[in-house]
């Protein structure tokens, strides 16, 4: 579990290095065992951009803390969703000001599709017409409703799942993958806003 | 004192750290004692990115020095304002563009509204139809009416004030509270601007 | 070895710090030797944002590894290029939100030229009507085939290539050079966005 | 002379922390002596990312170098300028983005002009209806003709001038005082660029 605990603490203070946690939010967690399915989970309301010896409790398979280094996040029962329903070792969830605003702008469609765009190969797409589709859910102030309806959106070629205007939940076998899932889906995104600017003040007309 | 004095500088560290404090602006103090009121509060006219042992002085219930480290802040008037009305233990003002750009756009309104984003979590607004209010004051010169009229605008549910073209005041029980809700606030207002962008130039009709 | 080593270690580590290494995108080489010509380039798939004892392999020119770090990157042929057709010594590829748009936007015109902006100084233009153009290709899944179009493009003058929606390519005779040359483009293409909003939006008419 | 490098040393690792000196761009200087007038000013076409014992170099009242550290700046001439025309101590020279499309869109206004705004406090405006303009001059690739250019605007009210395309001159009796009107002006600039975006767009219609 100490191995889990550091792969976990380093992917945090990556993320909190991007001023990816603000006003607290943001959870992370890391599976620790598969059977019974255990996972270290982000305390909550903690500072996230702080490091302690209280940062993450072990929960089972249905969110109840095993240790006692404080209540874990609200949002655990999502993270439980990503490991029963996939091969997944590491599950990311942060706020981030053009996550949101895709997950807003692109609520009535319910996903996003990115193609042509280099950066969907940070989830394996190699091909010349390849493409990379993020599901997008509502959100539910009732935790256990929210955690049903991202479930009902994982799937096998799932990574990430946009929360509207409540930040991106992405995942991978271990901290290394999600994390480089979720760096490209910020590129993505941030990407997407600029060139929906680009295309709304027609400035290609202004070249 | 030592502990106050610590916890100050800590915050004022990680404000730093996010460029909150551009040409000398911004200042921060935390409650000393209750009865009678102390509090430390920053030194004037100092770089705020650097740390020194004279950044900040302790200040009774009118704003007076009571140790030697120098002038405290000038606008010393508008902590002392939020200490005698609510029961915060620390108080923060900082400019950021975002908080100046909200204040300015909403001056004529008066205050912003938040609802339907996550973010107001971190005022404990947990609700499903639950909002954030923050007051926006104009702008005075004279210190002394600045701080009278910012102070007209605090009630118990008042946790931050937007002063027109002049940053934000935003106070918790104690300096991770306030800073939460600082970081919060610009969260919101960052997006908020982003999201009147989306609006004015119809970029849900160009997805 | 270790001194070009320690070169590209160290303008990968500066490169990281601008955060523009996501979803382990980007790829860095350094010629070791002329005759034959090797050269040191990142290993594939790495978190480009960490430092490793294997974030380099030496290659020959046709790309073949003669050192085991692991796996060079896929993409080794685009540098391979730019080693054969001119005398740089460094070779650098990031991809950035802004050198990715200007890719998009001037994709059709094929290029994109800039004049009566200082920072073109960067690439040693110094005339007062001096201009420097960069040239975009389209990108390509088939990276021997990426290879051959941008190789087609260097000629003397070149410093800097585009690839559209797939970043820059840009070189020097040693990293410094390369790492000035990347950053003032980067510097110019931003700067070129924030032209044309001005231009769409008709800024000039506002003041 | 070794407090006046230190001083300047450590202005130039702050405004480097800022990323403010991209492509081996900026220049810095502060004052040794008054009579006669010689001053410590950057060396050419150094990476100023880096810091270095041959990162500056004295200079007498015509530009000649006095040590061996390397060659002066070019635009030593309009430090120069500086240090004859008024008492400061100390002069900033860096390229933003802000500053460039400041300089560009009130080009042919020749000068800009704030008010209402709570950071022109910076400057030592205090007044409710205070005001703080900024000169902008054309650039000249000729540097003899850019100093007196810009020396020409120099006055006793003046602190910053904005060269078009070209970024901003800033200075202060020290470099402390410097670098808080640098600052101050470039937290102006972002923020009248988003005013300006506000304006042009209708935001407030939007609200």
């Amino acid at each position: 579990m100490i191995s889990a605990w550091n792969e976990l603490a380093c992917v945090k203070r990556e993320l909190a290095a991007r001023d990816w946690f603000p006003g607290t939010s943001g959870n992370l967690s890391i599976k620790v065992s598969n059977k019974p399915l255990t996972c270290l989970v982000t305390v909550s309301g903690k500072d996230k951009y702080k490091e302690t010896e209280e940062d993450f409790v072990l929960v089972d398979q249905d969110g109840k803390a095993l240790t006692e280094q404080g209540k874990p996040s609200a949002e655990t029962v999502i993270h439980l969703e990503v490991y029963k329903r996939t091969d997944a070792g590491c599950s990311l969830h942060v706020h981030t000001l053009d996550n949101n605003l895709i997950s807003e702008l692109y609520a009535e469609k319910g996903s996003i599709t990115f193609r042509n765009v280099e950066l969907i190969k940070a989830f394996g797409v190699l091909d010349a017409d390849g493409e990379l589709t993020i599901p997008i859910v509502e959100n539910f102030a009732d935790l256990p409703t929210l955690g049903k309806v991202v479930g009902e959106q994982i799937s096998a070629d799932t990574k990430a799942i946009l929360i509207r205007n409540h930040g991106i939940t992405v995942w991978g076998k271990n901290a290394f993958e999600a994390k480089r899932h979720l760096e490209a889906c910020e590129f993505l995104f941030s990407y997407q806003m600029k060139l929906l600017h680009a295309k709304a003040l027609n400035l290609k007309e202004v070249l």
